[in-house]
């Protein structure tokens, strides 16, 4: 028999946290808490397989699980002494989704279940306070209205708004016992009109209709839409958790709130959160009233006038430190809780690994190590590579003029700048047509989601650094400033008022996520700082890292970065964005009108003093590592002027008449240039330009080795699809490269090899690798040729294509391990067949991609090169492979 | 001990035709003749084997080489009775080349070797005629400083004419021996000049400085472009035959001739060939004396007043017929023979298989099987599928003079004449009004099909042999000669440059596909006729052949020429041909324009019944044939109106202004149009479009249906690279299909499948073939992704690749086998495995490429489509496929 049901509370559980697969997170940890004896009210999960026999068989529960589920709640009455249903001593429940993965916000919840016009009375008698009860029944069928019958919330805060403007009522707190009365009979009657049928007074009815609600709400659209750009599986399910309720709100002894046992933005290891006295979860997170720090030293820091739960509940305080503690050293991880305080007794509602900032997962994870909680792999292994980014992109120039317009709450750091829009749909159209925009909303829902990914930065009016904004903000790694309350958002007329300003929907703001200030314009940024943490993680990723991570670079400036970034050689060098300097561009566009070889000899003579100059500043700052340096890649056609005015001076240089400069440029017109006359296509057709760049490199090598720096060039030939491409282009390497020596005497370690970016070139590794030293996976090509999609013209494909579920990833982000993947392993296992001691990297986007650095150590390449920026990033995903592939092989 | 020469002559011989890879085809002949009992000079031939020796060993020879040589030489002394080098009675000698494949004039010849100035007069006093002699002698000087001392030819013939000049002589008739004795003088004292040395006298020196040029000569340029060119290897090595002379030139009873044993032109089963009197062989070649015909017949047919060898020496004439009944019963296939007679005797110095137009070995393989000397299957064998073309269209009249303007790519045959037209619209209005025309364009594209289909012939200066144009105009059977890219056109002012000449609108131009000339005016042409030996030798092929040969077709036209050339079905209907009659294009444009579904559908309802009408036509003429229909395939923007004109013409259809036109055409540009948004891309994006083309397909094949007729419906999905894309529009053809099949009551057989045309459909095979029916290997679009190479952009690209030994076969026409050949055997392999019933073919250029058939029945393809005037070609190259293959498995 299948056990669809399990039971935790009273310091025991069936499950536990590494059940999550069938419990979700929150039931597992649920069960886990209870099994290490903290406080959590006792309940029961209803396994993930339900749901998925509830979606496959046409919505409905399998036989045993009501049977299960009366012996659960059984227990559940037992252990609190309350009976579900009966007038007097009334267990309420709550019914709550939790999925493998966290979904914040994605599904239902049904609070205070099993009132109706009996138990109300009861609750009334046992709490002693009627409002209270009457109070918690009309939020019940709030909730159970909207959420399980489809009556839209409107139709009830409609009413309650209109009994307070007819009562001269302001705030919910103003409402006695006999107003909420009044209102639950009015909303009785909303919900009989709206579906022809009284609102269920059976709890049992209740009960199974909460559960198949949230079941039925891993299916809603909001859910779908977060799974897909959450890369989670829909076969999942999602579990459902049915507990006695507790209550934050019975009074002032009683409290509500969410913590987390560090501080989530700096990693401080001190308790972070906030609470709210006689209130129920959903307040705090709603920012509705200004919650109360939990310890003095967040009051200090932020300046709060409030009183600090440690000042003023220290013996529940304590307590909530020593579960902190527990669940830390159980769970060896951050934790975000949230509890209620029901009459002085503190109960855990849920803990979870708590998310957190870029900086503060460093600094947690290498603090952590210091405490003995984690080993340095594990550090390793705890940080998301991905993440990285918010640490190494610019923030705002300290010394930089800025009018701030208003401050919030820091809710996810970073500095941002961008047009203004107020919804997430206009976020969405601007992001498409290439516009930076920074959403401003008075809060965010779950439906914002996708208006949030695209934008630069989130502002909002209301909440505070739990609320909805903040913490989806800082999942994504979004700059985000919330609870900015001085700024009125008038969504209609599209425009905010803010510091005495008017700001118009396209005006530019920036925020500070790591201050919460507002300001007006752009603000000019700096470069970040990394923290000592950032180093010793990264130190510790290199000692189990075993592939290398080179940059791709062209400029002094990029290389240093790349080098300060960690980067141990340049794996692309692309020579073509050499020639478009202003001086060097005519002689490029000269040689290209040339009619003769002659010609263009001599016009690329003139270029050969820049190439070279080029070569000396990369070879001084790559001083003894490798540097790839790809020979000209790209058709002829893109050098060539495209205006007047240009064509005119061309002309004239040239000694033609612009007439002639139109027609080389439509002779070298090409429908499909990608496919067409670019590559090593270009070096057998005018050898002299290759010979030209060869002899840049050699001489810029002897020049650098003489004065003391070893060299070590690697000439990469550009998409070779025949062996005998490579080798025509490998032999005029060696001659120029032996003439450039033999005059200067100085003797030069050089490797010649291939980019690897066309299918054919993966299926013929074998013979390439004949005379090819090392092969660099051009991904980015590849990808496009394997997949017969051009990147540039792909953006429609690739939006309408993760619509339609046949991308999961982009494959110009994430390699397509089954398509172009089965390519780099073909041609890694010919490569080295032929060649052993082939050198294999990677030199496409995809070299700063997390999961295709992973495919890379999997199938065996010596390195990855990525864009100086994401070096570090590449540091980590690399170690993280290492570790994975050690795992996996049980080393 | 190794065998370095083999003896013939004397009726006996060491060598057998069979040993052609050590002997040479030469060597091998004369080895065979020997055995037969004919008449050959005796002679040994030196083995390839001691060429490559010679090659690897810095020019020297193998040690046992020279021992053999000196016995060979008193072998041919004892047969002949004469002795080389001997003052008298002396023995002269030819050194020739014989390379395993025919390499006509590429490598050196020595005649009259052992000539010096002792010998010469030996040879005066045994012929008794000492002019005979010193021209005998200085020929020899001549021949032998060329090709082995290396004084070029012209020193000798300076000293000729000016000799001539300053004795009042015109022809080499004229001179005396005293002439000839002073211009040997002459010629001694130039050599001695030239090279310090005096002319070797010793006739051991002469014979292997002969033997070293002649293996020398296999190295030499001339030799090595045409290895490339005819794709021999170098390592074969050529053979060197050294004989006794004899000479044709002795008298008036001596003769030399070359004859075919039939008639080279038509097969005629009689002795066919010219000689001459009194003469050397390379007399006849040389053309400066009219040759005599052989037979009587001959003469009569020629209206040639010289007197037949069969009249003259009747009695050699028929030791000649003997000779010529003995060497076909030998070798079973039609004979060239080159021979001499020496004072009455009849001496053979050749033979080998004759080359002969196609109608001539079409009629001599059937002639052949009804003489018992070959079976039908070895007939099948004899016939070059390629050149079944030259049978299939018009050829120039071989003696019609022709006056070439330029070269360009063979891309359809046949030779066309007409009116030079420099637009499509243009070819319409003339043809209409019953002109001829030529179309000029630079490069052809979809909107010109109206256009290329009234041309008698299409002419492109840019563009490959797959370019449009190109494929068009083979699928169409019209000639075409495409990148010719030494002509310039100016459209605007209707005229084009070439070859020196302006050509203007109206003027005649003559183009031959089979050549890719170009002529002014009209070129005399031949119709074709085909024979009745074709259609038996087609049968012969369709009983061995084991692939089926369908057809690339859309219009009735070519449906019905593709059948009666015995096309088995439709393997590509390439359904956006059909868009483009006038009085559809702007119905689809209207749909592109559209902003709406419903204005899509609107549009595309208009379109039906056009559509459907096609494939009524195309199911009623293949009716019982498999009709394979491609889903719509190129980017939309094609489709777009290009000229002012017919843009005001869409807006006013679709009722907006010109620059939305504009804009929309603007929107729907892509940089890379083939890797763009097209194939089943647009099916997905567009469902209705797919939705409107299923339903023609099926409400056409019910009517056809009803009407009595077997249909085949195959729906092909194009440029399908992911599973998921063909799961989505193969489920929108089943729900299109059964919903016109329901409503019709009408039961259809179909198929769903799939074009394989990217690399990564290629690998994901096992996939796709878990719901595709059958592959349609695309392997035009194969081969661009797979190498990178846009065939509309590579002419350049594969001209230069050519040249420098990169590719040797255009991988447009003959399929990469290394390259895009294992990917197709790859998708062959999973998609198989995947579904074992699964239906293969190919329809890319490839499928009528007799290399490319041959691969395709290595890899188990189920049949090959190509355009309709392949059709035979594939249907021979088929059958010589399967017999080869059954060769390979000894079946």
């Amino acid at each position: 028999m299948t056990k669809w049901t399990y039971c935790f509370g009273g310091g025991r559980a069936e499950g536990r946290a590494d059940m999550k697969t069938l419990l979700g997170g929150k039931g597992a940890n649920l069960a886990e808490m209870s099994n290490l004896g903290i406080a959590v009210p006792p309940g029961f999960t209803i396994t993930t397989e339900a749901c998925t026999y509830f979606s496959e068989h046409g919505d409905t529960y399998p036989d045993e699980l009501r049977r299960q589920a009366e012996d659960a709640l059984a227990g559940i009455e037992k252990i609190v002494g309350a009976r579900f249903g009966s007038p007097t001593g009334t267990l309420l429940l709550s019914v709550r989704s939790g999925a493998r993965a966290s979904m914040p916000g994605m599904m239902d919840t049904v609070l205070n279940l099993g009132l109706n016009d009996d138990t109300v009375d009861g609750l009334a008698a046992d709490s002693g306070d009627e409002r209270f009860a009457y109070d918690c029944y009309r939020r019940f069928i709030q909730m159970y209205g909207d959420v399980v019958l489809g009556v839209e919330h409107h139709h009830f805060e409609e009413l309650l708004e209109s009994h307070k403007e007819s009562h001269g009522l302001t705030l919910d707190t103003d409402l006695t016992a006999e107003d909420w009365k009044t209102l639950v009979t009015a909303y009785h009657t909303k919900v009989e009109k709206q579906l022809g049928t009284p609102f269920p007074q059976d709890p049992e009815e209740q009960l199974w209709g909460a559960i198949g609600a949230v079941f039925g709400s891993w299916m809603n659209p909001r859910a779908v839409t977060y799974r897909r750009l959450h890369g989670i599986p829909g076969d999942w399910g999602t579990a459902v958790n049915v507990q006695a309720m507790v209550f934050g709100n019975m009074g002032e002894d009683c409290a509500t709130g969410v913590c987390f046992t560090r501080d989530p933005s700096t990693g401080e290891n001190a308790l972070y959160g906030e609470y709210l006295v006689n209130a129920q979860g959903e307040d705090v997170v709603a920012g509705i009233r200004t919650p109360q720090p939990i310890t003095i030293a967040e009051k200090r820091a932020n300046d709060s006038d409030l009183p600090a739960m440690e000042e003023v509940i220290p013996e529940l305080y304590h307590e909530l430190q020593d579960i902190r503690g527990k669940l830390e050293a159980h769970y060896t991880d951050m934790q975000d809780l949230e509890f209620t305080i029901q009459r002085g007794k503190l109960w855990l509602l849920q803990t979870r690994a708590g998310k957190r900032t870029a900086n503060a997962a460093l600094k947690i994870a290498v603090d952590m190590v210091a405490e003995g909680l984690i080993d340095k792999a594990e550090a390793v292994r705890r940080i998301d590579p991905a993440r990285l980014d918010q640490l190494l992109h610019p923030t705002l120039d300290p010394k930089a003029e800025r009018r701030v317009l208003a401050k919030g709450l820091p809710a996810s750091p970073g500095a941002a700048s961008g047009k203004v829009v107020f919804s997430a749909e206009d976020a969405e159209a601007w992001a498409e047509r290439g516009e930076a925009v920074v959403l401003v909303r008075v809060e965010t829902s779950p439906e914002d989601i996708g208006g949030m990914h695209v934008s630069e930065g989130i502002l909002t009016t209301r909440g505070g650094m739990t609320s909805h904004a903040a913490v989806v903000a800082r999942g994504m790694g979004t700059p985000c400033v919330a609870g900015a309350g001085d700024i009125r958002v008038d969504h209609g007329a599209k425009r905010m008022m803010a510091g005495g300003e008017v700001i118009e929907e396209g005006d530019v703001i920036t925020i500070d996520g790591a201050t919460g200030e507002v300001m007006l314009g752009k603000v000019p940024t700096i470069q970040p700082e990394l923290s000592g943490d950032f180093a010793t993680l990264m130190e510790w990723a290199d000692e189990v890292r075993t592939m290398g991570v080179y940059a791709n670079a062209e400029t002094p400036v990029d290389a240093e970065t790349a080098r300060r970034f960690g980067a141990e050689g340049i794996g692309l060098c692309r020579t073509e964005h050499m020639f478009f300097q202003p001086e060097r561009i005519l002689y490029m566009r000269q040689m290209i009108m040339s009619k003769t070889e002659a010609q263009r000899r001599e016009a690329l003579e003139k270029l050969l003093p820049y190439q070279r100059q080029d070569f000396v500043d990369l070879f001084t700052i790559m001083a003894g590592l490798p540097v790839t340096i790809r020979l000209l890649d790209p058709p002829l056609n893109e050098f060539l002027p495209t205006t007047e005015r240009d064509m005119a001076e061309l002309a004239e240089a040239a000694g033609v008449d612009v007439a002639m400069v139109k027609t080389r440029a439509a002779q070298l017109h090409e429908g499909n240039p990608m496919l067409g006359h670019r590559g090593c296509r270009l070096g057998i057709t005018y050898p002299e330009i290759y010979d030209m760049q060869v002899r840049a490199i050699f001489e810029a090598a002897v020049e650098v080795s003489k004065a003391g720096h070893t060299v070590h060039p690697e000439v990469m030939i550009p998409l070779v699809g025949m062996k005998k491409e490579f080798d025509i282009v490998k032999e005029a390497v060696d001659r120029v490269a032996s003439d450039v020596m033999a005059a200067s005497g100085v003797r030069l370690d050089y490797l010649v090899g291939t980019m690897i970016e066309l299918p054919r070139a993966a299926l013929r590794a074998g013979d390439i690798a004949e005379n090819a030293q090392f092969f660099s996976f051009g991904t980015n090509d590849l990808t496009q040729t394997t997949l017969g999609l051009s990147r540039d013209d792909a953006g429609n494909i690739i939006a309408l294509y993760h619509q339609k579920g046949i991308f999961t990833e982009d494959p110009f982000i994430t390699l397509d391990q089954e398509g172009v993947g089965e390519l780099v392993r073909i041609a890694v296992e010919r490569g080295r067949a032929a060649r052993p001691d082939l050198k294999l990297g990677i030199c496409g986007e995809h070299g700063g991609d997390p999961a295709s650095i992973r495919f890379c150590q999997s199938v065996g390449l010596d390195y990855v090169s990525c864009s100086p920026y994401r070096v570090p990033i590449a540091r980590l995903a690399a170690a993280q492979a290492a570790l994975d592939e050690k795992a996996d092989t049980g080393d």
